[in-house]
C-alpha cells in the first residue's frame, strides 16, 4: 500500500529485479511468489525449513495500528500467518524493531506484551532479533517452522472444479483501515494466524495463501499462480465479516469494496476438490475455525463475484493496483474503486 | 551507536525489558547474550539450526556506507559473520528493504548488486525477503546456517590460560567511521564475513564472537560470558590494519581508539587453549585468514592492554558505553575517549 515509489513501480516488480542479480539456492523448493513462505529442503530425510520476514512499515506509517500492543501482536501475526500458509508447524522468530529516539516505557512494554501474547498464541517463541533506534517505529520479523514430511502448501496447483475456502468471515482489514481513516467508529482487530488449520490443511489443499493483503489480491494469486479463473458463488454480504458489513453500510459502499483494500484480515484462503471438502471441514471444526465455501475454481480466467444475486466480472489486477495508481489518495481511490462495478 | 534514547536505556537493557514477556523455546540452546547467533535444536539426530537478523539503521543514518553496493554488501555481511561466528554452514538469508520515496533505479540496481555479490562470496543465497517504501532507506537480513554435528561456537567457554585470536588486523570499522565522520580520505571499507574459518573452528575453539560492535567490545563480551579478563600482549599498533594506524596517526589519535569505536570490522575473535593452537594456526591458513594472536584469557577480570611496552588497564565496560553515554556527539565521544588513557 505505499502512497509513494516515484521512480521505480510495485512491490513485485521491485522484488523481480532484485532476484535477476541473485543466485538461487538448489535446495529451495518454492520460486518467487509461489508460497506465503520459503521452502528449504533441510537434507535427503523430508525435512522442509520454512521462513519468511514481513515488515510493519507502511502499517504503522498510516496509523492502522495505533496502540503498541496491536503493532506487537501484528508483527507476530504477519510472518507466522504466512508459515500458516504453507502448512508449517511453528519453530520461533527474530523480531527486529527500530524504536523512535522518543520512544517511552509504555511504548516498549506495549510492544513487548503484544509481541509475548501472539508469541504464545502461536506457540513462536522469539529466538532473538535486533534493535535498533532511528527517527519513527518500524517492526519486523523472521518467522520459522518445519515441515517434518509430506508436502507443503504453495499458492499455485488449484485445479478447475476445486472448491474454494476460507478461514473465516473477510472484510475486517478493509473495514478496519477505512475507520481509522476516515476517523470513525473503531472496529475490533486483532487477527489471529491460522497455523493449526494451516498444517492441518497439508495433503487435502491443493492451493493456499493467506488474505494479508486483502481478498482480492489473495484471489488474484491463487488465480495467476494456477493459471485458472475462480467464480465465487455466494452473495458478497455472506462471505463479509458483521463489522465489514455494517462498516460498508455505515460508508455507503458498496459490500463488494470491503474485499479489496489492500489491507487484510489474515484469513487462509485455500482451495481443495470435491472428494476431499468433508475432510477439509473436519479439520475445520477440530480447529475452531468457522470455514466458508465462497467459490469455485474454474479454467476460464478471471474472478466473477456475486452482487444482488448476479455475476458480475472483476478486474482483480486493476483491482490491486488501485490503491497504488491513487497515489495512495484515499478519496480518489475509493471513488475509482466504486466506479468499478456500475 | 544510537545517539538518542531518551527515556529508554541501552540496547542490551532493551532487549532483556523484551526478553522479559517472551517464552523461551525449549529447543534453543543458547541464553540471551551467549552466542552470536541464535541456536535451534531441529530434532534428535544433533541437527542444529542457526538463524540470526540484523538491521542497518544507525549505521546507514550515520552516513557511513554511501555507496548503494557497500549497503547491499555490508547487509548481508552483518548476518554472515553472525553465523561464522557460531561455527554454522550457510543456508540462505531473508532480506527486508524499506526505499526511501524518491528511491531510483541507481539505488536498487546497486543494492541488489552488493547484495547479489555477497551472496555468491559467501554461498549464502537470498531466500525471499519483504520490501516496503518509507521515507529513509534501512535494510535487514536474516542469515540461516546449519551445524550437522558437533557443537557450536559460543561467546562463553574462555578458561583462564586460553590464547585469544583474531582472524585479521583491527580497527578498520572505527577508522572508516572516523575519515567518513571527519570527511577525510575514505577509507577502503569492505570486511568479509569469515564463515569458513569459523566453521573450522569448532571443536577447537573455546569461544568466539565477531568485531561488528568493535573489538574492545567484542573483547568486553568475550569476558562477561565467561567471568574472565583478558591481557593483550602485543603493542595495539601491532593488532592495527594498516590503514587503521594511518588514520589515528592522521587525526593524531592515540592507536588503541581504533579499538574503541562501536562500528567494527567483522573479524572473528576467538580464545583456544596451548594445546589446540597448532590446530587453530592450520586451519587458518587454509582458509587464507592471517590469524594473530592478541592475548591471553586470565583469571583477574578486567581488560589490560598494551601500549609502548607498558600494561594499561581499560574500562571496557565504560569504553563500549562512551559513544552512548555522549549523547552520540563525536566530538565529546573522542575527547573523553583518549582521556580514559593517561
Amino acid at each position: 500500500m505505499p502512497d509513494k515509489l516515484k521512480h521505480v513501480t510495485t512491490e513485485l516488480e521491485l522484488i523481480d529485479r532484485f532476484a535477476a542479480f541473485l543466485l538461487r539456492s538448489p535446495d529451495q523448493l518454492n520460486r518467487l511468489h509461489e508460497s506465503d513462505a520459503e521452502l528449504i529442503r533441510l537434507g535427503p530425510d523430508g525435512l522442509i525449513l520454512a521462513a519468511t520476514t514481513d515488515g510493519l512499515v507502511e502499517e504503522i506509517d498510516a496509523g492502522l495500528y495505533g496502540d503498541p500492543e496491536l503493532v506487537g501482536w501484528m508483527t507476530a501475526t504477519a510472518c507466522a500467518s504466512d508459515l500458516a500458509a504453507v502448512g508449517a508447524a511453528p519453530l520461533g522468530m527474530l523480531v527486529d524493531v527500530t524504536l523512535p529516539a522518543e520512544a517511552d516505557d509504555a511504548l516498549v512494554a506495549g510492544l513487548a506484551h503484544g509481541l509475548g501474547e501472539a508469541a504464545t498464541a502461536y506457540r513462536l517463541p522469539v529466538l532473538g532479533g535486533d534493535m535498533n533506534v532511528a527517527a519513527g517505529l518500524r517492526t519486523s520479523a523472521t518467522a520459522l517452522g518445519l515441515i517434518r514430511e509430506g508436502r507443503p502448501l504453495f499458492r499455485r496447483g488449484a485445479v478447475p472444479g476445486d472448491r474454494v475456502f476460507v478461514s473465516g468471515p473477510l472484510g475486517l482489514g478493509s473495514a478496519h483501515a477505512l475507520s481509522v481513516i476516515s476517523g470513525g467508529e473503531p472496529i475490533p482487530y486483532r487477527p489471529l494466524a491460522r497455523l493449526e488449520l494451516g498444517q492441518g490443511l497439508r495433503g487435502l489443499a491443493t492451493a493456499c495463501i493467506d488474505s494479508s493483503d486483502g481478498a482480492i489480491a489473495a484471489l488474484d494469486e491463487l488465480m495467476l499462480r494456477s493459471g485458472v479463473g475462480i467464480e465465487l458463488n455466494r452473495d458478497i454480504e455472506e462471505v463479509l465479516h458483521p463489522a465489514a458489513r455494517s462498516a460498508a453500510r455505515l460508508a455507503r459502499l458498496p459490500a463488494w469494496t470491503m474485499l479489496a483494500g489492500p489491507h487484510g484480515e489474515y484469513e487462509l484462503m485455500f482451495t481443495a476438490p470435491d472428494e476431499q471438502s468433508d475432510a477439509v471441514r473436519a479439520v475445520g471444526e477440530t480447529q475452531g475455525a468457522t470455514l466458508i465455501e465462497i467459490g469455485r475454481v474454474v479454467e476460464r480466467p478471471g474472478l466473477r463475484i456475486q452482487i444482488d444475486g448476479s455475476q458480475v466480472e472483476l478486474d482483480a489486477g486493476e483491482v490491486r493496483g488501485l490503491y497504488r495508481d491513487s497515489g495512495g489518495r484515499v478519496a480518489e481511490y475509493i471513488e475509482r474503486l466504486v466506479r468499478m462495478v456500475r
